[in-house]
């Protein structure tokens, strides 16, 4: 277990510390140089700074130029998007999000379930059309942090294999929950229903690091540690990685977030969605309130916490962590320092984009 | 893959074909021998007889005695519970089953949830001081086969070990998600957020085979292939069993269970649930129309489920199954066929409570 302990930044060694307010200038004169309307780009670098905050290196900065610059320079974002609800009931609703930059019809989905939600009790949103919204936690967390359980699942990217299969076929389609605690952070999962997101092939080829058993399998659908093979016709396991322990449940929660997203969206299943950041998602609230009384439900929250924390561990085992508290500290500890550690990489990545753009580098 | 094909009973080696309305019949006189109500006593043995015909041995029958009775006996169970509703919004509602035989709590909440989400789109139904209610699939496809998507949420029994643990701490939260296809059986998502169910270990005690590696660890934390280390205070690993693997993602799924149902019924969580058959669940429906025309779903599931079984395969893959197709089609061959294979151990438990209760015993 290696948990950030509180204050700790964790950075890596041989990254970089960059400012956080000049991260999110920067990224935002980038999106501004191609087009992307204010109040976008300010979403959009936010959500991916929060990103880099808590530590998902895999959702953050790292992919502003490759998933956001290149499709919008290729037109594969909409600028200007006219974005309108398709369906509206009193806990339901579909909206078209006119192929936006993903974060603007994931967060306008949020605050109409949220909205809905605080009337019903609960509340699904889905989006058809729209494009790579970064890490799904942020929709989900911004439910929590206004005191509601959130859902936040979303469908793209046909990389993983089912069992059984030999290609990269279906969505690794993200289902992500948060709920307060009294701990001082929100229960979160977030991840996506493979074994692990593509994320953490780059990473591990940016880092010169193997995957792991159980990742994937390369083009020929055999077993493989070389992280390269992702990049060349590979794909990723379910979730429970063999047959034996579970990988058709991972099939069947990624079909579930398919279903839930994809279908409910009218999109259509992920299995048919262009490799061109295309993507569906569905937001859902759930009003607290609406079950018991609020303070009840965190001192469930709470008594589970604690008793999870409090369990025998295993030698060597510092510490149990729930999800979602690790990647509090390290917002809270990057926060405090006014800072993210970045990979040399991603900051040449950064300069080279700058360049191209005309826009003044200054991390 | 060893997926049944059609018109395969899938019978194991050794077992006895019993005939269903036989084993329908036996099965509500041991209940109403102990004193259970009519209604519910065909309630429960008719979810649990749905299970041995989709192949669920985990969930079906072979409980009768361990499960319902014996919990009946002991008190565990109100033979007359008085329900009640406690909370009643327009998408959301809590139940308080007063210890009734989980079936019926279990029922009345998606009845009530489908209904709400009649009127609203989307509804969540939590149910508090409820006991066991079988395979959570049952609930899901009720909502499925009514045209809908059923999310089907269940907590107890402290069974799995968290990440970095050594002892069974927090519970084997189930997680059911059905859905409707236009291919003859409906997707079916059911499954402990574990790596396997704890009636995995018993089966294959039953059986005689060795546990999997990646299922549990035995009483000193170590890893074990003996199904019987689980019954002398061993536990399950988290669906992904490594770190490496997702076994966070495993952890986080059955919080997200947890949150679901243990809290928000406000029962608590199932770390402090006594293991004395208590439960709790959380029942939601999601009415397709209220987001898309039924017909348009249907097609783009039949698309997914389409394209994932055209998929490429592995060597010596015969076929690539969607989760709830193989249940599917071993439920048409047992209702064509009129039985359901038992493993003698499981006959053998009906013969000694039959003497016990003064019961005819006829399969």
């Amino acid at each position: 277990m290696d948990a950030p302990k509180p204050g700790d930044i964790a950075a890596p060694e041989g990254d970089t510390l960059v400012s956080i307010p000049k991260l999110q200038a920067f990224g935002e004169r980038l999106l501004y140089a191609v087009g992307v309307p204010e109040a976008h780009a300010q979403l959009t670098i936010e959500t991916l700074v929060e990103a880099d905050l808590r530590g998902i290196e895999s959702h953050g900065m790292a992919h502003i130029v490759d998933f956001y610059i290149r499709r919008f320079q290729a037109g594969q974002i909409t600028p200007k998007p006219n974005i309108r609800v398709l369906s509206d009931a009193p806990s339901a609703g579909v909206i078209d999000a006119d192929r936006a930059l993903g974060f603007v019809g994931a967060h306008r989905a949020m605050d109409m379930a949220m909205e809905k939600a605080r009337q019903t009790g609960v509340a699904f949103v889905a989006v058809r059309n729209s494009t790579h919204c970064g890490a799904g936690q942020h929709y989900a967390l911004k439910a929590a942090r206004a005191g509601m359980v959130g859902i936040s699942v979303t469908t793209g990217g046909n990389i993983v294999i089912p069992p059984g299969g030999k290609k990269r076929t279906y969505g690794s389609n993200v289902i992500s929950n948060c709920a307060p605690t009294g701990r001082g952070f929100e229960f979160t999962l977030d991840g996506a229903t493979s074994a692990v997101a593509g994320g953490k092939f780059e990473i591990a080829r940016r880092r010169g690091k193997p995957a792991k058993a159980g990742w994937g399998l390369d083009a020929e659908g055999n077993p493989t540690l070389d992280p390269n093979d992702y990049f060349s016709g590979g794909g990723i396991l379910p979730l429970g990685s063999s047959t034996d322990t579970g990988a058709y449940k991972g099939f069947g929660y990624s079909i579930f977030g398919d279903v839930l997203s994809g279908v409910l969206s009218g999109m259509g299943s992920s299995l048919t969605m262009p490799r061109d950041g295309s993507a569906s998602h569905t937001m859902a609230a759930i009003n607290i309130e609406s079950f018991i009384p609020y303070d009840e439900f965190i001192e469930h929250m709470n008594v589970m916490v604690d008793g999870l924390k409090n369990a025998e561990r295993l030698p060597g085992v510092d510490e149990i962590t729930v999800p979602g508290e690790p990647e509090m500290r390290l917002e809270n500890a990057r926060k405090e320092a006014g800072v993210v550690p970045l990979h040399p990489s991603i900051l040449e990545g950064f300069q080279a984009a700058a360049a191209e753009l005309n826009v003044d580098y200054d991390l």
